[in-house]
């Protein structure tokens, strides 16, 4: 390989010349700027990258956070993947790179700590949910004035960027389509409220109710976790409900499927006995048996949007501007709910 | 935030001995080291590590290669999120971070720029497949000694790292199964021969039928890339052969699900009327309608022991040593077998 030295030697200027043109930090005379370039590309000489970030005071990255839970295949859910991939393909026209961060179920939420140690010029953060010590992270860290953006999880009194789905109106719709059904008594299997998501379709769900003047009943509202297992799991318990139900509309696919599952064990057929709807799209979703109806997210442009958020924040000399950005949803008819 | 030289006055030592002491170069005595330390935490200096990584001359920095294919959501494909998910659980372990890197599918193939540019200490490269050019690539990357592995591709003849499956002996698993399920006339459905994937999986279907004394029959064997879109279009040419075949047996679920959905809308029952198996064990397999009997593959596991090679490497003086690992597949079955 060949060095600084050699590609000064043969431009016939100094090396601090080839480090600034290479680094391209101030004035240079536009043919001496040729004369390096032309004898780096004879020698093949490539800058260290991390040298020339340093001295710009730039790492090149963009740190996306995810939440590790060891022995749990996190890439696989549907929801991280296409999220990625949506910054993935963003940044490939770019020139940073994306440097994958593991956030601990346990340890201390020091988000500020990857732009200290000059890891990341800007951080994506995925999975978040709403505990005191998850809104102080993330409040101690607009404190330092770094660009950073969460996706899918919003902390509406603060003023944190983020990009959404339009959760509320998604669920509104989904279940104001079950009604058309001829649905009236629906029961709602939603995920962990520490969500903006799962207050979100909540709120729908009461919503379209309202507005079809269904009255409000507790015995139809469940909880799970957002696995399959965990829809599986509270089947059971939403089995005791019939014959006195007429759909089940779960938060998200998995537990939709879960759901579907512990009704075909039980001899109900999803979609004939029972309607079941599901949210999210998911790959799953238009494989499932029956197929499942659900709500689209659009997160793979939820990730393409944080990350063309930061990038624009990266010229500005100002403090990052705040985004607070909801992308539509759209409902997706399956057989699940049709009864054919 | 603090620098350096406030925690060399607060400790009473040179700014030198700081860096030597941040950045673990040189031999330290013990009490001037945890004075250093005690002055850092005190003052809540965080030394950067970009600095940190180039004075050691490291990057910190695994790297992910993917293929880069617009407006495919790559992440979404179980496969390269199950391989992302190994080797990440094993870097979480680690002080290294995991960078994702994107070839272009048209543009030069030159990996070893990431190691000159000082991006990565280690390469993990997935998604490559066999051509001329790839191989030359390779094989560059090879002379110069750096740490890199190839996960589930193999160059047979070369000193090439990689973690694979046994695909040879899972597809001849999956044969001889559904020749004991009493088909005789297997159609089978590859994906491209540039992967050695492909190769591995046409050799253990030709093993299989010879074991059992089953003629070779060209008529049977059909090509598609993988997805799901080509699984249900070689189905419409695969409806031709009925009802002189058995069973349908393709390379990949994504393939499998698109030719029983093609089947189904030809009134044709996959696991009733004609035997469906795929490979892999993906998410979706196990939701399929019917339910896909499959080959279980350990990408997770897979991704865990190419990161763990390339670890293990970053210790040692020495060039690379080379692994050529397979691990172990498992036969699944479903009911798209039978005939229930």
């Amino acid at each position: 390989m060949s060095n600084r030295k050699q590609v000064a030697q043969l431009a016939g200027v100094s090396e601090a010349t080839v480090s600034r043109v290479m680094n391209g930090i101030g004035p240079i005379k536009e043919s001496t700027r040729q004369k390096v370039l032309d004898a780096a590309k004879q020698l093949d000489y490539y800058p260290n990258d991390v040298a020339r970030r340093f001295a710009k005071k730039q790492s090149g990255n963009i740190g996306v956070v995810l939440p590790f839970v060891p022995k749990v295949n996190l890439f696989s859910t549907f929801y991280f993947s296409e999220i990625l991939s949506g910054i993935g393909e963003m940044l490939h026209e770019s020139e940073y790179d994306l440097l994958l961060l593991f956030r601990d179920a346990d340890g201390p939420k020091d988000y500020s700590r990857w732009f200290k140690t000059g890891k990341v010029d800007g951080l994506i953060i995925l999975g978040s949910s709403d505990s005191q010590e998850e809104r102080n992270a993330l409040l101690q860290l607009a404190d330092h004035h770094v660009p950073f953006c969460l996706v899918n999880q919003r902390y509406d009194e603060e003023k944190l960027s983020y990009v959404d789905g339009e959760h509320v109106s998604g669920s509104r719709e989904m279940t104001a389509y079950l009604i058309q059904q001829g649905c009236r008594r629906i029961a709602f299997l939603n995920g962990p409220l520490a969500y903006s998501n799962s207050r979100d379709r909540l709120l729908g769900y009461r919503q379209a109710l309202e507005e079809h003047g269904i009255e409000w009943n507790d015995q139809y509202l469940f909880y799970g976790n957002y696995s399959r297992k965990s829809g599986a799991q509270q089947a059971e318990l939403i089995l005791k409900l019939l014959p006195k139900l007429d759909a089940v509309y779960a938060a998200n696919d998995r537990m939709a499927i879960g759901v579907m599952q512990t009704l075909k064990q039980a001899g109900i057929r999803p979609g004939h006995d029972l309607l079941v709807a599901g949210y999210d799209n998911s790959d799953a979703s238009s494989v499932s048996d029956p197929p499942l109806t659900t709500v689209h997210v659009p997160f793979h442009l939820m990730g393409r949007e944080a990350a063309k958020y930061l990038l624009r924040q990266f010229g500005c000399k100002e403090q990052p501007e705040i985004i607070q950005l909801k992308l539509d949803t759209k409902l997706i008819i399956r057989a699940s709910t049709t009864k054919n």
